[in-house]
């Protein structure tokens, strides 16, 4: 190498090597000796990981003070990390996207599964919003920014810094035009035939999601010729798919009046102001405030926020998706569809199904899934975080 | 009721009367009073089901020799079993079916879960394919024939009798024409944008499965100016499907002389033949053969039949899953794609994902997972059957 040698960093005996080498990406701070001179290293600093008889085990961005100490950046002690470093990787998940996407709006990087960890990059056709929420890619950021620029062609990039992460990193959240300009007004998005209202910078932050697009579409082909309720709608996510996939009619419900506002200008783009409707508030409420007035619907979809972010809140979590499940049923039509949604990381797969099973038994209805998914493949799963298959969608019919 | 009144049978104090309540479709031999009377009901009988006190949980049909002694058809004990019932439940399936597809190629009826306890009807345009694989239905079958005529309005529906599941039920192993008449040649199947040749008749039934359509839909997606290597190809499932979503190259692998001659007969007549390759002969040392040869293909995907299709056999499955995955990951180019299947009931979702991941970790390789795919929306789950959801595909970039 031709620059300065790289400090070096060790694992402590109780590290779980072979985890590691396995390609578990993170080295906790229990793992890694935190002598006075790794303690001292900058927040960030690329080193290079060596195992308890020095032999060298990869390069690893370094954060001395959080419980994610070390995180792994390349198994190859040679390699020079740098822009044509995140060059390399970033070419790597764009050609993945372009493959699958006919259009430049989708998940470009995320983090770990896309070799850049704590790394997130969303593109809105010319304009990449980055959320570096790991300390190596803040370091590395005028880096990192030049060669997304190389390798997308984008001409705007934006830093969105308001993730919780990057407090434990010892990042502070000040947001960053850092190419280009930003937006002055919201970004229209197509996905799945629907036009969505991103709103990249104002003061809101509602953003948009891409994790639901492939069951998005799916519910979008349930919803052909039928009558859809989208409670938490956010920009409309599911509604504005079914609009888009010929319902005939959305409501959309929300608690945010600007996420609504949004959802509203994307049904007007789209010519489907006419077939679309928003109710604004809480959804328990309006939920129960749909059943006093014996509402039925073709397609109901319920995509909540995470009710069961931790392990702690997961009893609570699950009671709280048996009720959506509960309130929501009886609003569907005979034979109509329900597609019930979970993006928390505690509740797995099969405790969420068995919450949204008893509140539609609780309902006095039955069920057939028709179908389950997950996030799209713009979000890939790096295998060894069994954390990162955080959303799940369950299509039923009632 | 107008006819006479149906036989009644009544569970043991050891039935699981609280799950057969909740929707559980299956009363086992030890859940049913097996006196002389009921012994002696024609196998498919149907008859009213009472609990231990007398009171009735529904319409069953009653195969005393099974293991499985009696199939739950209705929880309303006033249904009269019969062509308009029949219908009603042809109806609601198709309803779902005609609202996904835009071809009539798919399974209409997939057992339990479509409320047909043990039938599976798959439709073939103008042509339908019965299993009729319990007594009930077996015993109803002129009336099924001319509901699902009436329904659908097809013109031909043959009866095939090969499944194991039928000598379960005293049935034979007696195919039939039930309508119309049977095809004289294999039935071309639109797809995906690919042509499936089906041979509905033929002395190999070879036939063609729906299960798969949606993940050889997103392997088409990726398979786009890249070479595909498709392994267990049967008729071609995914080596057309990705010639269809314009793969450059796609060699066919599989122990079938038959099954590849209706695969070059499908790529011939979606002008693909020039770019479509077969390779007959043993999976494995196919595999073999082509690691030695040094091969490397953009995207491999491998369908194996059932390693692990029950609890005994799981272990084996699993060395068998790895072995595949083992074999087949090294012939993926570098950021390439491996799609690894399994429709084995007793490998679920995580063990299927850690025989993969140990296999391709084992060959050296890392993987992402992009996309874990299940059985398509025509093959419904009935929640209270876990059983029933065998199908997995993996979409992991190397």
């Amino acid at each position: 190498m031709s620059a300065a040698p790289l400090p070096v960093v060790r694992l402590t005996p109780k590290a779980n090597l072979r985890a590691i080498r396995r390609g578990f990406p993170w080295i906790y701070a229990n793992e890694l000796v935190l002598d006075r001179r790794t303690k001292a290293l900058a927040p960030g600093t690329v080193a290079l990981l060596e195992d308890t008889e020095r032999k060298p085990v990869g390069l690893v961005g370094v954060t001395p003070a959080s419980k994610i100490a070390a995180r792994m950046l390349d198994r190859d002690d040679q390699a020079e990390i740098g822009r044509d470093w995140l060059a390399t990787r970033l070419r790597r998940a764009l050609e993945l996207r372009e493959r699958i996407y006919d259009a430049p709006f989708y998940r470009l990087v995320h983090a770990e599964a896309d070799g850049m960890p704590g790394v997130i990059i969303d593109r809105f056709g010319d304009t990449c919003v980055v959320q570096p929420n790991a300390a190596w890619a803040e370091l590395l950021l005028p880096d990192l920014t030049q060669a997304l620029a190389d390798v997308t062609g984008v001409t705007n990039i934006l830093k969105n810094a308001g993730s919780r992460g990057r407090s434990l990193e010892g990042l502070d959240d000040a947001d960053a035009v850092l190419l280009g300009s930003a937006p002055d007004a919201p970004v229209p998005v197509e996905m799945n035939g629907a036009t969505y209202m991103a709103d990249l910078t104002g003061g809101q932050k509602t953003g948009l999601f891409y994790d639901q697009r492939p069951n998005q579409e799916f519910a979008a082909r349930l919803a052909r010729g039928q009558s859809v309720l989208d409670v938490f709608s956010h920009v409309g996510g599911f509604a504005l798919a079914a609009l888009a996939g010929g319902a005939t009619s959305a409501l959309a419900v929300d608690g945010s009046a600007p996420a609504l506002a949004l959802a509203e200008e994307g049904a007007r783009r789209m010519g489907a102001a006419d077939r679309f409707a928003i109710r604004q508030g809480d959804a328990f409420s309006t939920l129960d405030a749909l059943g006093q007035e014996n509402a039925r619907f073709g397609v109901v979809i319920c995509d909540p926020p995470a009710f069961a972010p931790s392990k702690p809140a997961l009893d609570a979590g699950l009671r709280a998706y048996e009720k959506v499940a509960r309130l929501s049923a009886p609003l569907v039509a005979e034979g109509g569809y329900l597609v019930l949604c979970s993006c928390s990381h505690a509740a797995d797969l099969s405790s969420f199904t068995g919450a949204c099973l008893r509140g539609i038994g609780r309902a006095g209805r039955r069920a057939q899934l028709l179908r389950t998914g997950f996030a799209g493949p713009d979000h890939p799963l790096m295998p060894q975080l069994a954390e990162s298959g955080y959303l799940k969608a369950l299509a039923f019919r009632l």
